[in-house]
């Protein structure tokens, strides 16, 4: 829930006549997204979405994030399109932040889960992962298993704040982690943030994948697992294992897994859920009170974990 | 900078399947108005505001704001239009709370303000105080002169946390403008709200006013007070005898103040001053640091109602 950046409507008229769109008609800041200020803008030729990019978001990492949705609409993954002006470029400025036009997609998120929503975004998932193959850029994943030991030491004094002993629980997980955290898997771009609110439907029928300020080279079972994290798991916390079952069938429809990824599922989920929970911890002790951001429960992701702590093989997942 | 009602997908598909809208395309939450879940909902036919009212309207008033919308915009008065649902009614319910769909209007509110906006929001509102005048319903401005002293009453003890003084610079003002307050001028319906960022431009065309939800009957000049507070201070602080001749202007190209009106407008302007900068000092003091509403100043209005305590006359506003 955010807009950090006001523009003055004379400012994004000037802007928009670099464009091909026409005049404005109508711009409204949305309630979404919680890095950057996003508007919906309205010209004589459509709808779009007006993204200026804030302070989290590295402007270095932007030529990667535009090129890849560039690259994947291309090849007819439904995502975004960076809207180019008139000298070709579709990275600009406003209002003293980098800024872009992409195009809207239809479609909206889902906030009640099917197992079809599952089956669809594994399906989508592949053929992004397949599609970006050909990507000329890269992009380190700054969020990877080397971030979590800094990030978990910067909250460890105040994690109690959240729930007594979570530190004293994390520490030994985090060491079995690092210890077990797979290599030799199949690498490329993942989206990395693939939660149900970047991903569009109408019905059941996914229409649109968004907000790629995440994507990164990685681990490609690694946004499986992500998915797994993000899409299976109820309301009370427990684990879907029908909706599990639905995402990774999908995605094999597309791109199957080699017995090195489903051996190391586990370990990609018990760590995709360390760093969704140490995000979350370290944003809920240092957001301000007063910040237009509402936090995100870390302790979702202490039972998430807990589940798969427990998790004895892929099978568990609903993999055949 | 709101939306305090997450209404989930499903919900809001069978909500719409009521109406003759085709299917929901997207929805997005707006993060503009502080009173109310503001959506932009796009559906097979068009474009479309959701509105679901949070405990800060009286349901009992939405009939008038609704009817008030549907009375002006039947008079070209260039404001949204409730949408009937198949059963004829425009107020419905959405996520347990009173929900309408309106017409989405084109246009953009102005950042920076120019004479000629002035010159059309007071010919616009002119021509809204004349529609309204064959209004059925009618609604008490439970914001007027009355509820000032309850509300100074309230703040009084914490006003100094925002400036030293405050409470006793604002004491004696009120005993004057409830003395002073002017008694049978022309009443109507006024908008009682009609800051910038409720009224659209193209450019410097007016091309529509949102947002009804403190409309009301009451003195119809104290509408064009607040216009001169809202519309007619730089960001400075200082006065623009310009913008506020263009708005006086404006207005009486097409409803003329009588003799009583202009005797009355340094009053009037005191008294607008004075309830805005009461009620954001009362939202200042009781906001919750952690809500998701950006407070307002109160200090602003305290800069206004001193420029109007020296203000000797009508003339000082550019009337001419």
């Amino acid at each position: 829930m955010a807009v950090y950046t006001e523009v003055p409507d004379d400012d994004l008229a000037r802007f928009v006549a670099d464009y091909d769109l026409g005049e404005v008609v109508s711009y409204k800041g949305i309630a979404e997204g919680v890095e950057n200020s996003n508007y919906v803008l309205k010209t004589e030729t459509g709808s779009y979405i007006l993204t200026l990019y804030e302070r989290r978001v590295n402007p270095a990492d932007l030529p990667f994030f535009l090129g890849l949705m560039d690259h994947l609409a291309a090849k007819a993954i439904p995502c975004p399109t960076p809207i180019k002006a008139r000298d070709g470029k579709a990275l600009r400025e406003l209002a003293g932040r980098p800024a872009a036009i992409i195009s809207f997609l239809d479609g909206v998120w889902p906030r009640r889960i099917t197992p079809q929503h599952c089956a669809e975004l594994g399906e989508a998932m592949a053929r992004f992962h397949v599609a970006g193959t050909g990507f000329a850029l890269s992009r380190h994943n700054a969020l990877s298993v080397a971030s979590w030991r800094p990030l978990l030491a910067a909250c460890a004094s105040r994690a109690h704040e959240v729930k007594p002993g979570l530190a004293a629980m994390l520490a030994p997980e985090l060491d079995w982690i690092e210890r077990e955290w797979p290599t030799g898997l199949p690498t490329g771009v993942i989206h990395a943030d693939l939660f149900p609110d970047n991903v569009f439907f109408r019905g059941e029928r996914l229409t649109g994948m968004i907000d790629f300020y995440f994507a990164c080279n990685d681990i490609l079972a690694y946004d499986l697992a992500i998915g797994l994290n993000a899409w299976c798991f109820e309301a009370d916390r427990t684990f879907n294992v029908t909706k599990a079952r639905r995402l990774l069938a999908g995605y094999r429809r597309v791109r199957d897994l080699v017995p090195a990824e489903v051996a190391s599922l586990v370990r990609l989920a018990r760590g995709s859920a360390m760093r969704f929970l140490l995000t979350r911890l370290y944003d809920w002790l240092n957001t301000p009170p007063d910040a237009l951001v509402r936090r995100k429960d870390p302790l979702e992701y202490v039972e998430k974990l807990r589940f798969h702590q427990g998790v004895k093989s892929a099978a568990d997942y609903g993999f055949e």
